[in-house]
């Protein structure tokens, strides 16, 4: 039997680590650290300097491949193929460090329940008959970093709020229901679709980071100045991870 | 000039406390803790042995009584006038301690972007021309304790999520445009209203508390145990949080 923990990691300050997670990383034989290619290096490294800081006893540290997404293909299917693969790369891990079962950790970047595969995987290897017993540990999401960072609420008083992906903005618009909107998972600034609106946007990237940066105003005021300091960030670090809040008067 | 750190502090369970939230609650001069009435002193108790746990200097801690809203008003008004009397109240517990200015932290049940008055209370103040530096620490929602608690994914695959209140699921019934639905601040078990539909509901009471209760299943299925449970938990302990997410099969 392998009890696998999902620990959320929160996204980049160590310091949005939880008691709890810190307690879960020392309980664990074996925690799996994915590399994801030289362009993402600080990402590896710094789930490194965490497990450097934190553990105290002998858990071991592993690192393994993940293994990239079919960018050409179509998007629902590439995921699929992805997760499978992803599947395999752990069970040849627990193979391999824990034949005899264990306690497993990965770390998630933010809370492993928000836009994050690692329960979709760990569902497939207990469907392929593998002895999972699997644990979740929250963690700070980008959501509550861009919000803290700016200092605002997520909801105005007693609305509801969307979150959704720019893929979806960008197909099927400002969704109907909620006047408050997160996007994830923009690599392609899907507010540009939404000029002359009379929206204000709070923007963050690399939250919680170094090099975090924040912009923030009505949209059609900063768009532009968002768009162009994401491409230059992402050409200075080689990745970019950054989310976005959307307020629209309530109609 | 008051420095005002709201700190997220997780749902009850102390572990939930970021190493960040700990920091900031050592930088403070005072920690401001509300006394809400008899019945939710649990609350109390649970803010005073986090700061019994995690306190290693010379922070003070003071108690004042939390004004009660007024149940009996319009809804949007009783929250307007509450949230004025707290920011009195505030101000003249800023006067009593920190009158040369000072470090002044507040610990926010979840995080304080959430269905939260603090950074409401914080704007008024500020609007009144108290000179504050509002700093926000980032917390556990309760949607990721619930979400960790059943081990589920907040969203499916790379779909859009709503979250909110009981009172406007009553009124105004499933939101277009996503097929989960976070509920939360539902004193009056709006999802009864929502029978023959098809949606799964994962169900969770004092998350991350000893008393942590969770139930799950199909809601047509689960809807009556969760208002017998519900009532009786509430009847016992004398105060109850809850929150839920609904999931629909995608249109």
């Amino acid at each position: 039997m392998i009890d696998l923990d999902l620990i959320g990691i929160g996204t980049g300050n160590p310091e949005h680590l939880t008691l709890a997670a810190i307690r879960a990383m020392n309980e664990a034989d074996l925690i799996l650290l994915p590399r994801k290619g030289d362009a993402k290096s600080d990402l590896l490294d710094l789930r490194r300097m965490i497990c450097g800081t934190v553990l105290t006893g002998s858990t071991r540290i592993a690192e393994f491949d993940l293994p990239e997404r079919d960018a050409d293909a179509a998007y629902l299917e590439a995921v699929d193929d992805w997760h499978r693969e992803i599947a395999g790369v752990w069970a040849r891990e627990i193979e391999a460090y824990l034949p005899q079962g264990g306690r497993l950790a990965l770390l998630v970047w933010g809370d492993p329940s928000l836009y994050d595969s690692s329960l979709r995987i760990a569902e497939r290897l207990l469907a392929a008959g593998v002895a999972l017993n699997v644990r979740v540990v929250p963690g700070i999401t980008s959501i509550q970093a861009l919000t803290a960072a700016h200092g605002i609420t997520l909801n105005t008083l007693a609305a509801p709020v969307t979150i959704t992906t720019g893929r979806r903005l960008r197909r099927e618009g400002w969704p109907a229901g909620s006047d408050t909107l997160v996007v994830m998972l923009d690599a392609a600034c899907a507010f540009e679709t939404l000029p002359g609106q009379d929206i204000h946007i709070w923007w963050g990237a690399y939250l919680g980071m170094p090099q975090e940066c924040l912009i923030a105003g009505a949209l059609d005021e900063v768009a532009g100045e968002i768009v162009r300091r994401r491409a230059a960030l992402r050409a200075e670090n080689g990745w970019i991870m950054d989310v976005y809040l959307l307020r629209r008067a309530a109609k």
